[in-house]
């Protein structure tokens, strides 16, 4: 499974230290020729807010990215996740 | 970035066919050693309500897959996303 790869890649890159529970959310949109549906944006936002209602998420952790040439918009959210 | 090139490859496997618009949506949890935050099922439970507002979600779109070596449990949802 290429993307654990990706993962574990991750993984190795982090410092030791204390053992963590860690949510890594990804949502990659590729984009077609037509125009990008219209709820997409709104979809992102609640499934953020879904998230912010169980862990604090700082700006810090959210990255998006967009890649234009291959038509790739990108939001990644790499979460610490809190015990309780 | 890593991550894109992860996706992009993705893309090159997929059949040319018409352009649609595609979301992959990624929930790769890394476990510690202690137990996992008792929300986190309710956690994923409620993003997949939120996508399943705009979405039509088939079970086939949703892989899960738990990789115990490395203590990583990974949800990937591949939608293709209706115009509207």
């Amino acid at each position: 499974m290429a993307l654990l790869d990706y993962l574990l890649g991750q993984k190795k890159k982090k410092s030791a230290g204390v053992a963590k529970d860690r949510l890594q959310i990804l949502l990659a949109h590729e984009r077609s020729e037509r125009k990008s549906p219209e709820y997409l944006p709104k979809m992102r936002e609640e499934i953020l807010q879904v998230i912010g209602k169980y862990v604090q998420i700082d700006q810090d952790q959210l990255q998006i990215s967009i890649d234009e040439a291959n038509g790739y918009e990108v939001l990644e959210l790499n979460l610490v996740l809190p015990e309780k």
